[in-house]
């Protein structure tokens, strides 16, 4: 049987991947990234409101051809013809208006340099206001239940209502509104219509509140208590979503000539990058996969019993692997929170990790609040902010990013024990993301917390080589996702152990965390702090003796 | 009349300064430092005992003549002999162990290079078990009323009982132990032998426990529950203590011929740098003196009514100004913590005020505990420890080191409305130190923090300066402190004046470290932290908008 390949097409922040992938054993074969070429780093700013984050959808269809040539060249020497099918992932919730034909409004002359009219980008933040307003109004309905109880102004119905309000012409002008994820494959198959697009139950579970308990997305009745122009909407959004081991469609001939693909191929149903970088690292019931970067994603399968889990960003019925429940949490900051200590108190990651490694746990005598850009998960609030105490006179640089470190790992603890709480075991966890690769302290460290094997995921590049297993599935050359997570991925040999006498030291400065956590981040609580300093200095005693 | 000088002897921890004044208006005709020339910076240290500091008394001899002699060669063209009293003041409490002729058993050769006869210097904190025996000891007792409640490492009784329990041999050789600020005058008028040291009230009364009320020194009972030795030793120290406004005796012949000072001049009774450091910077009733600098020392004086204050060092009759309750309370690190950002987290102090300058208050959304080196007042726990809050991925290195100046403003306003509760009225604040000549922007966030009026001293030698109104008083050539005072010292003409604004802003932020004192620093109270860190984002929009 000669080598089949299927593509991943990820569609991050600031570029678009390509990887061709040999679908018997996940061997990446070719890769190509292209950036955005408008906006900056490709994201259209307003310098009068830093909470607007857009982009231009011209820069996804460029970024379409452009990243897969690029792979293709890289891929010297593969059969073009063996390549079955295409899938596709990318940042969420990232909705855009289009027309009725499914044109981007922002393509149209009429709409030329609309910032409203381009699509909102995740870390568009301009919808606070909104957000409040349908957690509010969501009290007295069943639907924030499966995203963790509170509705973010990062999501789909935040964006679109807030559209209507600022650009009301935009809105007029939009006859649905479509996610990223599922723009881009609709795009590639030609069911660009509204009413034709097949929509991804990722992002319709995770952001729009899309659920089959109360009959798909929100009820009119809810949605006209935030605008009747919401409710009007509904009926031009849609009512089915699918799983992306299922096709969208097949590629389009216009789209396969410019690139010399077959024609026909498969393309998937599209989800985003966080659920297919899970499934690229090898995702599986019991292993929690973090997607660790600038911020954390953390995603897992559940049974099919999977309760909604308080706090958690959302629990969703096939939104990872189809038959199992997708469950995503997340930290605001990680890396950044590294970032943030070396860019603005001097310093640089290479050192900071050295003389880090050569302190034991509890030494520093510090514990932090890793909440610098708020809390994601399980408080889901983002006016919370960074805290460190225990800080005396010798208190050094090294044991502030050492405590930053660990103050991330408790802050994972945090969403472990509330996924375990509920019923759903963790056993293993498996990190992809450059962190995994530059930092053997920060596992080691999240091992000794989160007291569970951490493993690393062998590719790279995880979240296109989950577009690609959702494309060989909806092909057809692989049973399930499953399956063919089981022949298409893997993690690398180094697997880092809980320490018995470090985790025991740990577990005390969990605790003073938790105290941290909860009286400053729950209202109600309430605690004695007076004995924390002084417990900080009995576990850096014991540390060093 | 001619114009009259005394002489000024300021004993530091690793230098002496002797300063020359004109007693009519406070003029300083000639200064000399010599730095201690055993020791590391005139500190011997042991590498296996952080908490070992002690000083060699041939040091302080030495340092006498030497310092002396440079500012004579630096008063060049004064009349010499219209010199008329020399005023000492020195770092305490440390005390040293002496035979019966009062000569320092260091400087004797059966002892030398031993550690443990050597002079106990402030900052040795070995005896901190002892110092934690005496305060639980005491609890049937009244002595800790008049030094806050909490006896401590630094303190006279704390180092001899250590002294008693680690080198009984050098305990069993002393006849007496003095205090440095007695020492010094001891020697120079030939008054050493024990029972005929003319004690300063100063280190009596805020370090020894000594108070009329109880008959002086702790009783014999009491000493006996330390160690029976303790009370045999009492009987041996003193029973009855002097101001520094009187004369210790005359200058011996000896030490005028080798400097070429006038013969028989009056010597004042010693007292401790900070108290006579509050003398020479204008101290009056409802002024408190802050001698800034790695540490603060707050000096007040009120009138004989002023009740025992909570958490104060000490409320002692007589020890700055006689007729006059001395209130001595203090915060462990100020410059000390500044430093700690500029050392450890790289930038300088110039560059950090010239940014933080440009800061609003609030604007940076933080706020911090200063207490990296513990808290001497009010809380009196060495045990305690820094805290940041409200950190975000842009907190700068300014905004942290313009929180850190607050913390120590919100610090040293808790001393003082303490002291206010119990009707001690504070009406305007006098700086001395360097910190008030080298950073106008933390006079003014004191002034807006504290809420008064802020001057700094006109002398930058408060201290020797206070040594020679002492001095001049104790020669008969001043009526009384008070009067000397009002001629020989002064401000600048700078007065820091608090901002109605800013003081409102800081009026938020304070009940903020308040809610954050309570809860960390006081053992039972229960606050919920919540809201806090949504607080600081509120007092930061309001600042910038």
């Amino acid at each position: 049987m000669s080598t089949k390949y299927t593509i991943g097409v990820d569609y991050g922040t600031n570029s678009v991947r390509a990887l061709i992938v040999d679908i018997s054993n996940g061997d990446e074969v070719g890769t190509g990234v292209w950036n955005y070429e408008t906006g900056e780093a490709g994201i259209h700013l307003d310098p009068n409101d830093v909470h607007l984050a857009r982009q231009n959808p011209a820069d996804y269809q460029k970024g379409f051809y452009e990243s897969v040539k690029l792979a293709l060249a890289d891929a010297d020497g593969i059969d073009q013809s063996q390549i079955i099918g295409i899938g596709v992932d990318t940042t969420g919730s990232t909705p855009l208006p289009i027309d009725a034909d499914g044109i981007a409004l922002a393509l149209k002359p009429e709409f030329k340099g609309n910032l409203h009219a381009m699509a909102w980008l995740w870390k568009d933040h301009t919808g606070y206001a909104e957000a409040a307003e349908i957690t509010e109004k969501a009290a007295n309905f069943p639907y924030l239940a499966k995203c963790g109880g509170t509705y973010s102004s990062e999501w789909f119905w935040s964006k679109i209502l807030r559209c209507k309000r600022v650009a009301p012409d935009v809105f007029a002008a939009a006859d649905s509104w479509v996610e990223l994820q599922d723009y881009i494959p609709a795009w590639l198959v030609g069911n660009s219509k509204p009413a034709d697009i097949p929509r991804g139950i990722c992002a319709a579970g995770h952001k729009a509140l899309y659920h089959e308990d109360w009959g798909g997305l929100p009820s009119e009745e809810f949605l006209t208590t935030l605008d009747p122009a919401l409710a009007d909407l509904r009926g031009r959004l849609y009512s089915r979503t699918y799983t992306s081991d299922q096709p969208a469609g097949t590629l389009q001939k216009e789209h396969a000539d410019k690139l010399g693909l077959p024609e026909g191929i498969t393309v998937a149903v599209g989800a985003f990058d966080a659920h297919l970088g899970a499934v690229g690292s090898g995702v599986k019931p019991g292993t929690i996969v973090k997607i660790m970067g600038t911020s954390t994603c953390d995603i897992m399968i559940g049974d099919a019993f999977t309760p909604d889990i308080k706090g958690v960003c959302g629990v969703v019925p096939g939104s990872v692997v189809p038959g199992y429940m997708g469950i995503e949490a997340g930290q605001s900051a990680v890396g950044d929170l590294f970032n943030w200590l070396v860019n603005h108190f001097g310093s640089d990651h290479a050192t900071l990790n050295e003389e880090a490694l050569k302190l034991k746990p509890g030494e520093s005598g510090l514990v932090a609040l890793d909440w610098n850009n708020g809390n994601r998960t399980i408080l889901v609030d983002p006016l919370l902010s960074g805290l460190i105490v225990g800080q005396t006179l010798h208190t050094t640089r090294a044991e502030v990013y050492r405590a930053l470190i660990e103050a991330t790992a408790y802050g994972s603890r945090k969403i472990i024990d509330q996924i375990e709480s509920e019923g759903v075991k963790i056993n293993e966890v498996i990190v992809c993301g450059g962190i995994g690769e530059k930092s053997p302290l920060t596992m080691q460290i999240y091992a000794d917390i989160l007291n569970r094997p951490i493993k690393t995921s062998r590719s790279a590049q995880t979240c296109a080589l989950g577009s690609a297993i959702a494309a060989s599935v909806a092909a057809g050359a692989h049973e399930n996702i499953l399956s063919a997570v089981q022949a298409m991925t893997g993690t690398k040999e180094k697997v880092y152990l809980p320490s018995v006498e470090s985790n025991k030291t740990y577990e005390d400065l969990y605790k003073i965390y938790t105290l941290l956590h909860d009286s400053f981040g729950v209202k109600g609580t309430q605690n004695d702090l007076s004995q924390v300093m002084k417990q900080l200095i009995q576990i850096h005693k014991d540390a060093v003796k």
